[in-house]
């Protein structure tokens, strides 16, 4: 038994909590013992203070055990995940989950909805008519058993805790704290069962992280976590500068998947190099770490052959009928807008956040959580950072539903003007995967 | 209209609240708008930033506006009250109220209980049988106005915002803020209203501030927002590395009150040179503020003078018969036992902080709210800083009610052998008054 205030002030002169205390405050909170504004002053102090490394990993081991832990430490492959710090077109799940699966490899992904100015995978999921992504836990742990891979959403069995902690933090000011957001991750990602993990840490205009020295302390945190846990964790650096791939928007970005699934185009285009290239290499780091290739390269080597062979479409096709969804009636915009660039010059600079605040302009996201979608609308990008643009050429298509929203047009091209630089010269354009780390 | 988030993170970020924004924080959390785990979570992040000199003056106008406050701006003199800091034995409130009283000072006297190892003024006056300090703010607005002076326990009338906010504070480690500490001081001093402030600032082993800078930078702080108020407010920065006086206790601080009123002894000594000489300097203060002399000394002289023809214990009787309580009865404790040196040489060192816990000890203090006191109980000091001792000679003597409470002598005894330093060599002791500031 402790004294909540002797705790918090522990916290507040930055020394360590013991299992015990940090059992104590998160136990207490979820049952309700232990009241909300102690749990926030304790949240600020932690804020101010931080968490050492053991700290962090006790966290994330209390949020985790408060629900159910699955376990597929029986299936056909060592479990593996991929989790994404988040960006701005950022559809690589839809991808490599289907890869990695038709690879070999065991996919329990339990997904989220957009965050501030990014998009969420189920967001994107649902634009497929039908797709369920609220399956049981229960009906999850079967499919993924069955068929190798399920993709759903967060459900009340999995960290309780931490759905309490963060709503806490939603309303406190004290989301923005590394141990915490570390702690939050983890214990979602290891309560789905997994041996191991892909992270996708992303820095640049359209990420959390506007730094790649940022994005590193976040892979470092989240890897020791992992470490802490006995579960692999290998993380790629990214660069979020620019959106990722060619559209920004959910049943556009579910297109611009089946395409490099298929191999086809979608909307008279099949330069989606970027988004392809990436989507390779996580998987391939997920078939490396789900014991089915030597070294990511070889990882790479077996995804790019799904690609090639059909098996990786023909694995999300069974995803989709797995989860209801039919593909062939993926709904599409028939409203669309052009804007053009003012002027000669090459794209230098993309504000990639203020980009997916332009796709949340036109019904992609909420800005509240009321807000309704419009499933169907997006930003095409037609030039990407170094591309050369003439005055009057196309550098972005806007699209909604249809034409009674075409009100929503301005708003957003206005952003995305603003948003996109256009100068003389030809700008250097750094690589797309920065850094890759394992642990 | 705010967001409680977004001012929570504008002061996690060190950012200055205007008053708009501290009035919707204070009167949302009184009105239960604005729930306890916001207001705890912007205590820890003031706790971590502190405040400015204008935030902490708008935060106590806030608080002080919270409730009813008092108005003696037509009374017979400015109103002034004095406040301490807190230490062990510090009786002057019972001495320098009817003294200044006796002067012509307006003296509206809102006092505590003790707090940690310090007294409280209402503990002891309530050791005089029938006093009431739970006079209706009505009765005490009489009082002050028939009388001139009055000595109450806080009201809920008086500040309800600081009541509600210290609560808070207590249970979620916020309390050891400076510009909190200061706001909720001055907020609640400012209600009783008050034209002039005394502030007996106490530093040392027997004071919450242990350095004369720690007790400076207090006194600073509460004298910008006594100017930022118009309120003139005198501080003297007093030594507490020794209890004041030669007694400790409820019923024995009142007899040695009476002794230093009255120029009588009490218990066959009348050495209490140094609590009557603070007590003269701090109603000479009063006197000056008060507008009755034209600078402390004046002040002094004329506090001297209501000790000398009698003016000042005649106050002190009127007070006592005006709320009830009689004096000739005042209850004194019939078991003792003597505290002896277990050496020769020189009082050179009191942990003053372990003296005030050996009273508590005794019973004489609350160690939890549901204590029962022994208002009788309590230490003598026979030796004070300098002073010559040899083995064998008392150093203290224990008092309790009566001789079934002996069983308490014992950890009294060795709190205070251990918190009593005797060496060889004569040592310097320091000046009670330290310094003096004015705004």
């Amino acid at each position: 038994m402790f004294f909540p205030a002797e705790l918090i002030k522990r916290k507040r002169s930055g020394l360590e909590h013991t299992r015990e205390e940090i059992q104590f405050l998160v136990d207490g909170f979820v049952s309700g013992t232990l009241p909300e504004y102690q749990m926030s002053a304790w949240l600020m102090a932690v804020f101010f203070k931080g968490m050492t490394a053991k700290e962090t990993a006790t966290l994330t081991g209390v949020m985790l055990h408060s629900g159910r832990v699955l376990d597929f430490s029986g299936a056909r492959s060592r479990a593996v995940d991929k989790h994404s710090t988040g960006g701005v077109g950022d559809k690589t799940s839809m991808i490599l989950a289907p890869i990695a699966a038709a690879a070999g490899v065991t996919v329990p992904m339990i997904a989220g909805r957009g965050l501030g100015h990014t998009g969420g995978t189920l967001d994107k999921l649902e634009s497929i008519p039908g797709f369920s992504v609220s399956l049981s836990l229960d009906q999850f742990v079967e499919q993924v058993s069955t068929l190798g891979v399920s993709i759903i959403g967060q459900t009340a069995e999995i960290c309780p805790a931490d759905k309490k902690i963060y709503a806490l933090r939603d309303v406190t000011a004290t989301v923005e704290s590394l141990p915490l957001i570390c702690a939050s991750i983890m214990s979602k990602k290891i309560a789905e069962g997994i041996g191991a993990l892909v992270l996708d840490v992303k820095f640049g205009s359209g990420a959390f992280m506007k730094t790649l020295d940022e994005a590193e302390l976040l892979a470092t945190k989240l890897m020791e976590i992992g470490t802490a846990h006995g579960k692999k964790v290998a993380s790629l650096l990214t660069n979020m500068e620019q959106p990722l791939g060619r559209f920004i928007g959910n049943s556009l970005e579910i297109g611009e998947c089946v395409a490099i699934l298929k191999g086809e185009e979608f909307m008279g285009r099949r330069d989606f190099d970027d988004c392809r290239g990436l989507s390779l290499e996580l998987a391939g780091h997920m078939i490396w770490l789900g014991g089915l290739a030597k070294d990511a390269c070889e990882g790479y080597d077996k995804a790019l052959k799904t690609l090639e062979d059909g098996s990786a479409f023909a694995m999300f096709e069974k995803i989709c009928r797995a989860q209801g969804g039919s593909l062939e009636k993926l709904p599409l915009p028939s409203a669309k807008y052009d804007v053009l660039s003012t002027r000669d010059g090459f794209v230098s600079a993309i504000n990639t956040e203020q980009v997916g605040y332009a796709a949340l302009a036109l019904g992609a996201g909420r800005l509240k959580s009321s807000d309704e979608l419009d499933l169907t609308c997006g930003i095409e990008i037609h030039r990407k950072l170094g591309d050369e643009v003439r005055k009057g050429e196309k550098l972005y298509s806007l699209y909604v539903r249809d034409q009674s929203l075409a009100n929503k047009f301005a708003d957003a091209e206005n952003r995305l003007l603003s948003a996109t630089t256009i100068s003389l010269q030809k700008p250097q354009v750094a690589a797309l995967i920065a850094k890759t780390k394992i642990n």
